[in-house]
């Protein structure tokens, strides 16, 4: 997606580790109007599928996520960090982060993903895969199929999109722009 | 706002300590068409005020801030509650959760907001007021101003819109559903 590449050449910074810095649009000051062609981008690409919900993780994801939602007329869940105390039973994974070298669990209760729901699945990166994985373990635990799975931005070098297929070569995914190398596109 | 308010009834839960679980739709399970419609209900409210940027925090406050951000043609900031590896210097200050009973310290990088930003800041909930005076106290160390701050729900019982006004008496709070009492509305 040209206008999402043009933005991160202009401001994207890559940080040591393979860290890219989108502060300045995504994950800190947010951009809602590109954010916005970014869900809609994201949910045409998955048009042939049928889902009935979108997930994501806090904090990042929620964006494209709420917007695509709302363009799709869909209910969104994100998976939390840390259970609420009013959380009832809930289905939960374990996910590591390279960024941040630490193990974070993320839960979503037993009430808002059953059997019945056809999952697409939006974030804002697509790295190592972690993150994917965990959802993907979830809703195997609910009994929820993946339609598929959408990202902003793919760090290829990273991998992630073949660690998504060992896991389930089923699931479809897209990302609006991929960066080839720690170098940059 | 009838609509939100109708929803609270229907499906709101008031647990211990005066916790309002509205997990089904703005907490862990969004409505994105009834959070547009709040975020557009919150911007209508402050139409005689003259903002910039809209401030949230992580992270269920995203979701109407970006919905605010995306129709206001804004952008959006929102303080993160874990400092990334790549955020250079920042504003930060600590709030006291009563439902979680701890601290936690929220930051905003000197990048996106300065003295020139004047502040719309959006939340999900109006409690105790800790989080509004948390950033207050951020806008203070960048010499921004606040216009205003709005929220969805307001618990009134827990006096934060007194809290608010001691802070600065000039701010002007708005919110979209107020429960009277620990009993319900």
């Amino acid at each position: 997606m040209e206008k999402l590449m043009a933005r991160i050449s202009r401001e994207g910074d890559i940080h040591s580790g393979g860290v890219l810095k989108v502060d300045s649009f995504i994950n800190h000051q947010i951009d809602p109007a590109l954010m916005y062609d970014c869900a809609a981008e994201l949910l045409d690409r998955f048009k042939d599928r049928n889902f009935n919900k979108i997930l994501t993780i806090e904090s990042s994801g929620i964006v494209p996520a709420v917007l695509a939602g709302y363009i799709a007329g869909l209910p969104v869940v994100f998976a939390k960090k840390t259970k609420p105390i009013s959380m009832g039973k809930a289905y939960s994974t374990t996910i590591h982060s390279f960024t941040r070298d630490n193990d974070y669990e993320v839960m979503i209760s037993e009430e808002f993903l059953t059997a019945d729901d056809r999952v697409l699945f939006i974030d804002d990166f697509l790295a190592y895969g972690n993150a994917a994985l965990g959802m993907i373990d979830i809703c195997r635990q609910a009994g929820a199929s993946i339609e598929g799975m959408g990202f902003l931005i793919e760090k290829k070098f990273q991998n992630g999109r073949y660690a998504i297929g060992k896991s389930d070569a089923s699931v479809k995914v897209e990302s609006l722009a991929i960066i080839e190398s720690h170098l940059g596109f």
